[in-house]
């Protein structure tokens, strides 16, 4: 029922997804009444689908704290909690980010030895995506953090990009030892010592996230949040200059016609809906949000993903994970209090 | 002598530079036996120079204390002190911006009332160019600096882009009051409540920035810094996808070629070298640090935002602006110690 368009987007998102996934089957939370039209010439999609009344919404301007405390009727909740009851294997919305993820800790619960979820976002690079962590869940961030969240998107990329061995970077305002806040070199500190399946590479800056020199791009998310917004301020900057300066002159818009199928590459290249949706990573379940703006494409690319983490096992790859540094980080908290 | 490139470009800016502004003259110091065949067919922009042979040069990759403890006879040192003497109004370095810094510091000293100088870049948007700062002289950053930094960069907004009332937005992770982490929060609590030639604008998100919604965006030198080079990267991609995307196929060959005056536009609009250079505020003086990697055009930019400063009289208004904020700061140190 979330999202900027409503439930429109999400029944013909799942259009979409019904063809590409064949065996994966829905339920659909929401107000029966305002769903039903939405697949009355929908008959296939119809039996793939169950639609479960929930009488109320999360309004995407609501406190996620109010929200959790009187939303026991919404959607939203509904949706979440088919996850926790094992009915659903994801959950995906396109509504409040915060009210998402109060819900989704409350009834699914955060793995052992994660203090606080991360939202993950698949970044486009010059060599493909990158997986950048944490983008917004968190304002405030300590080493023992930054470290869960580098053992998460290395996780992730493994489970959904499908690499074995994912390069790992801390984003930093320089490459030496020396630079940075005491977060990240705390962090660096114990992610050079552990074992795990991902390469540390250090630290990363600003500008090494689009140029794909790592898989992983560790963040807080206080920055991180910047950055992705920055990147995308950035991007519909450049793509507004070029077209007022192809449409400046008659030469500009008879070479754009021209070089036509460039600028759609161009453009698919940076499409946002390719890589739409915030990974929530630390829960027990998956979880995705969608942007609230989506369409039927964007919506569908965050159920792609959310059925990817879901098929790959993706919260089990990170428990396992986490053993592996446990030990460290225990060590790292004794130092710290002592 | 700083820089990638080394003096040469310095030379060759200082001859695009004598003709912009023909009443400026220069002191240039370094090697003589380096410097003096630079200048050789340089009749006229010879008459405007002074050369002041510096036996040393600081290292691009020297530690910033090392710097300033053995680098006495070095040119950077030798420029800062002419500052420092009075027998310069500004000093512009393409060298080792910490060592800039440390050296700026311990010479010029703080203007009263501040805690750390901070680093303000222009950064291009839709509607021209907006104030950045700090973006990268301090890696934690309290309420108070966060205030400082709005104050300096209102001031240079005035009297380096001639606005009379700039706009001055705080960065964070979402509009709304209760987002955000206590630094941003405390430091809207202080602005909404000064009396100063500006406006005050609240929060504004990373995508703010390039969609021009301030004048002086102010956030810390960590995010700031992440940000400026996430922007960077992000141009940097989308120009590199766009030319191979015209470049792949026949029609896009020709498309670019006709539409050849459009991309120069984009390129123009787009190029860092108009906006070179880290503008160094909080200090009992100017110094602009040019990047390291600037050609003749790029470090010609920084000379002139340099001598626009001088001119302008940056510090002074830095000084009285922050004259009618310290009553506010000494009462929020005040409740903070309480």
């Amino acid at each position: 029922m979330g999202g900027d368009s409503g439930p429109g987007v999400v029944v013909a998102a799942l259009g979409r997804s019904m063809l590409r996934h064949p065996s994966v089957r829905f339920l659909v939370h929401g107000d029966e009444s305002r769903l039903k039209p939405l697949f009355a010439k929908r008959a296939k999609l119809l039996a793939r689908v169950e639609i479960r009344h929930a009488a109320e919404a999360v309004r995407m301007d609501e406190k996620p704290s109010i929200a959790l405390r009187r939303g026991r009727n919404t959607s939203m909740w509904h949706a979440i909690q088919s996850v926790q009851k094992k009915e659903a294997e994801v959950a995906i919305s396109a509504g409040n980010t915060g009210a998402l993820m109060a819900m989704s800790m409350f009834q699914l619960g955060v793995l052992p030895g994660i203090e606080r979820p991360a939202i993950a976002a698949l970044w486009p690079t010059r060599r493909g995506q990158s997986v950048v962590l944490d983008v917004g869940a968190n304002v405030g961030t300590s080493a023992a953090q930054l470290v869960d969240f580098a053992v998460m998107g290395e996780a992730f990329a493994r489970a959904v990009l499908g690499l074995e061995k994912p390069t790992v970077g801390l984003l930093n305002v320089g490459a030496e030892d020396v630079k940075g806040n005491e977060a990240v070199k705390g962090a660096a500190g114990i992610l050079r010592d552990v074992t795990l399946p991902m390469e540390f590479k250090g630290f990363v800056e600003g500008d090494d996230i689009s140029g794909g020199e790592v898989d992983v791009v560790v963040t807080d998310g206080f920055t991180g949040n910047i950055a992705l917004k920055t990147a995308e301020g950035t991007a519909n900057m450049i793509m507004h200059f070029l077209r007022s300066a192809l449409r400046r002159s008659l030469l500009g818009r008879i070479g754009a016609v021209i070089a036509s199928g460039a600028f759609r590459t161009l453009r698919r290249k940076l499409d946002p809906r390719a890589a739409n949706g915030g990974i929530f990573l630390g829960l027990n379940g998956v979880v995705v949000k969608s942007h609230g703006g989506a369409d039927a494409l964007g919506f569908a690319s965050a159920l792609d993903m959310a059925i990817d983490m879901a098929r790959a096992g993706v919260v089990s790859r990170i428990v396992s994970d986490l053993a592996g540094v446990s030990g460290k980080m225990s060590r790292l908290e004794g130092a710290a209090a002592s």
